[in-house]
């Protein structure tokens, strides 16, 4: 060839490894109207791991009641066969959860906070002042207990009531949660309203504020379809670990539109074309979102997913 | 807040402008099998004006039997009332289809390529080499007409049959579209397989052999979601001419999956996202594409599309 490849290109910024955070049995889950067997959910976290998966958002101990489709926490994380070098996160939103959680046998958590007022109280039901205050206790007690913890900022860049949130107000509200204890935090685009320069401008102020890059994860939306050029942007400042959903499953039933979390396998297809590893079987992974799709009765959203699924041409 | 913007973030190596080339009347339709009337056509390309686009691939000159859909093409030409700073490029494969574009009226033609020698053989008919020889006259008559030329290279990152196109051979068909005289070369990812590494090597080799990369615009398929995050790639590296089809229409018979080109909405969200101004009013648009979805009688591909045209929540 003419050209040698330049010394700076988008490569050359990049971490050499990303984690992924692979969230469908929880956040992929929770909004889908037909409920489960126990044993689906389980052999789909199975699948997850067969593909090469190591951190799986395994359920939520929330509130039956509130979410429907996670009722069979308890029973879930129970019958779950725990693989060495795979991490199960669970979501917990107060001390109850917890101690479900605890029992259960779960050692990593996840808890979550809204960076907007109106989400707060619409959606977790307390202010977020009141919400920090419900979560002090659960973080302590976790910590003490020598659980990993991580946290999510829920509508880090925009609210559907409050419009876009204002830098100062994501970051204070994400440190807040990082001072309660959490190990990471996942920067939340609750509605999918983020592009690639606003999301390196919360990074830089995380940054700018103190934060290591390597404590932060950032959680994207797929509503407008930005997802991966978000990652991009998050990556190209040091961000190395990112949510993702398998089929692209999930959605926040306070956005418009109907997409859901960035595709796992569209992130794996990007990682891996970059030349970042990830452990990930694309294949395996893609078969895995499609039949859980299937389970659901509801078409794949993912787009690697349907192009590694369809016949060949 | 805390921090401050950093220096150099995203936003600062990217283009003031980007020039959209709305593909969908050309590209977006022509594989679809319900065969438009001409005024649904001709209502398409007056809203996408409407919506302030500049550049509108309106046709093709084909074979009608190779493409059914636009075996109108000559009358739907005719019939287009062009407006004052809209350019209405049209699709020629060879001398007889520009002989009908002029007889038209159109100014501005597109002429296309494969990279590869399969896609050459099953898509054009014939070998790379004998592709040229027949766009040699059509250049020739085009650039002697004072027409505005651009030229396609498909296949240039990889084809079905033969694989990843080596970089040289790209660059070497790219510049002998430039050499036969096309004012800009549009670089095809026609099965959509390109990440954002491989598209920066492959601009960058562009930019080594000595081709601006004001001369450049990049063409992206969404099979496996990397569209939006491809031409992030390209757009830091100084290409400023992107190519996308309203609600994602379009997609190559030939790739795997149900795909189609880049959704000119999804890019139009990212770009204002960026502060770089397009002129498309999103809302417009994204209502133009469900509509003319509806007439295909299909779903809307497109993400910001659907999420715009939902009810509000």
């Amino acid at each position: 060839m003419r050209g040698t490849i330049p010394a700076v290109g988008i490569r050359d910024r990049l971490p050499r490894r990303v984690t992924i955070v692979e969230v469908s049995p929880r956040d992929g889950l929770q909004a889908e109207e037909r409920i489960l067997p126990t044993e689906t959910k389980i052999a789909l976290i199975e699948r997850l791991a067969d593909a090469g998966h190591t951190v799986i958002e395994t359920t939520s101990f929330v509130s039956p009641k509130a979410v429907p489709q996670l009722a069979d926490a308890d029973e879930l994380f129970k019958r779950l066969r725990q693989r060495p070098g795979v991490r199960y996160p669970v979501l917990v939103p107060n001390e109850r959860g917890l101690e479900r959680a605890m029992a259960a046998g779960a050692t990593e958590i996840a808890i979550l906070a809204s960076a907007s007022e109106s989400y707060s109280r619409k959606n977790l039901g307390r202010s977020r002042a009141e919400a920090m205050e419900m979560l002090r206790p659960v973080a302590r007690r976790a910590k003490d207990q020598g659980m990993r913890m991580r946290a999510y900022l829920s509508m880090a860049f925009a609210d559907p009531w409050d419009g876009p949130t204002p830098l100062d107000v994501a970051v204070d509200a994400g440190r807040a949660l990082l001072d309660l204890g959490a190990d990471e935090l996942s920067i939340g685009d609750t509605i999918g309203a983020a592009t690639p320069g606003k999301v390196q401008d919360l990074v830089d102020a995380y940054l700018a504020s103190g934060v290591s890059a390597d404590r932060l994860a950032v959680h994207f939306h797929d509503t407008y379809g930005q997802g991966l050029a978000n990652v991009l942007a998050a990556m190209e400042l040091g961000v190395s670990v990112v949510d993702a959903s398998a089929g692209g499953l999930g959605g926040s039933p306070y956005a418009r539109g109907a997409a859901g979390n960035l595709a796992t396998e569209d992130l794996v297809w990007m990682l891996e074309g970059l030349g970042i590893r990830t452990g990930i079987d694309v294949r395996a992974l893609a078969a895995t979102a499609v039949w859980i799709c299937g389970e659901l009765g509801r078409e794949t959203p993912g787009r690697a997913a349907r192009a590694l699924a369809a016949p060949p041409a």
